[in-house]
């Protein structure tokens, strides 16, 4: 691993998550009355363990279905944003980092495409992309995962994270 | 790319599309009272960028679930037609385009399999299709994806047009 | 193709689905109050143009749920005979082209595991499979289809015997 | 194969599953009112011919849907237990292994992750995983499949300890 990316990976204390195409292969199941998603039990783990460990975490997403916060908040995430539309992501980052007194270098952004571009772009977090990004995100990302989204991208990145800190399988 | 391609895609304003097998990798998921399709986000925000960019899109398709129509007027597609037979498609298209007076040279067609061929085949469309395209429309496409259906070729060939007439990423 | 293959090719006037592992990938979407099974748009319209060029075409599945029948009847097939048994599959098979006045050889039978084996060992019926059947289904198979179950291995049965009729792409 | 595993397998009288990520690829479809799970018909074919064949079988799972008993009671499963939590998984192994006087030995277990890793690595169970397991499990798996979860794993322990004991396609 690059000393660069390593010394970056020891600050982190915060990861903030998009949805689709992050924690899911970016497809949309959709019925009649509803709309489902693909999430990895595999990366429910890594993100109960994260938890449990400490580690702040939060998604902003465009996605607007509740059953997104029901899953996410089952796991421990309660900073959950939904509908928050393209040109909306950086401000709502902003006003998160700001209440909540963090530095742009402790947080880990994982986003995939277009919305997540100029957050990824304009700030000093840690972006990180799964395997099948868009080019647009791959080309600005810190640090682009070997798994693909759904297929435990999200797993890869708390691992990566918890192990340059010692903290992987250290809790059970 | 081939210099003909070029020429066709510099006159594209309308894109009209192929539901099954196109926007999905052609799966149904059935139930008791519901049939259900798996779109891609990724295709979604590209559908999203191109109206707002000012394209024209409509869908014809034999899909009959008013599923279809809210996840893809919810894009900012308007114009769709669904349970159009194999012998409708043809003509549902000759009306549309008519009554738009478009010319059939400004229209981009993606389509997949037999219900599609007729229309790639008899007008001056610019045919396209998925990766996974059965035989037979593969050798009538003008341009045959990359990716295959579900995965992104709505996606490939709306950046195809966008980045040969130089709108791609110029409005985010 | 094998002259043998070929003799027998022509002889099919009816193709006896098992669903499980052949129409699917053999998977089943498992809910509180529903199971659901994932089709294939591309099986489905070859299925149409076989039941419109005079094939009798039935089903024999050990799957209990009405949308099976729903979605296969809405293609045109009719015959279709559920939570029909391992030990009941070639009963009910003989039954069926007894009431029909059927031989076994014009009867083309795709199956992929245990519970098709016996009548697909048995019979003088064309055995065939899906590229991923099960070994000792494969083993007993006079056409191994080169597509897996759910991702067009209908197709590929009904094709292959339409085409060595010269009846392909005659209708449409 | 090799000969210690051969000697072990010739000792299995019960099988005891994980679920997610064994009896499926880990994935859960989640919706407003419902999460489902994907498994596969032909796992399912191996446990009723296994349960047939006078195998003991339980599941030991972590997920909390009434929808995995009803799938798995009807493949003939009546020993399940359902939402137990990471550091109870083994207390409830101990307890059913007590009750039903079974020695370590006898008990084939196939687990994938994390909550699985304690259960496999302080007893004395034939411990499996499937082909896409976690580093983890892998390094402390007696035998790893070569499929993986959801795709076949369950049928491939059940066939391998049923050949080792000459019990597999004796029935049907």
């Amino acid at each position: 691993m690059d000393i660069k990316l390593k010394s970056k990976l020891s600050k982190i204390t915060t990861f903030i998550f998009d949805v689709d195409g992050v924690f899911t292969d970016a497809t949309l199941l959709v019925g009649e009355d509803d709309v489902q998603r693909i999430f990895n039990v595999r990366d429910g783990y890594a993100v109960q363990i994260a938890v449990k460990s400490g580690y702040r975490m939060a998604v902003i997403s465009g996605g607007k279905q509740k059953s997104i916060a029901t899953r996410l908040s089952g796991l421990g995430i309660h900073d959950i944003f939904l509908s928050v539309g393209t040109d909306q992501k950086l401000p709502v980052f902003q006003k998160y980092i700001s209440e909540r007194e963090l530095e742009e270098e402790e947080v880990l952004f994982i986003g995939d495409d277009i919305p997540d571009y100029l957050l990824m772009k304009s700030t000093k977090v840690l972006a990180c992309c799964p395997a099948d990004a868009t080019e647009e995100v791959k080309s600005i990302s810190d640090y682009i995962s070997p798994v693909s989204g759904g297929n435990g991208a999200v797993r890869d990145v708390i691992e990566l994270v918890m192990k340059a800190q010692g903290k992987w399988m250290k809790i059970f």
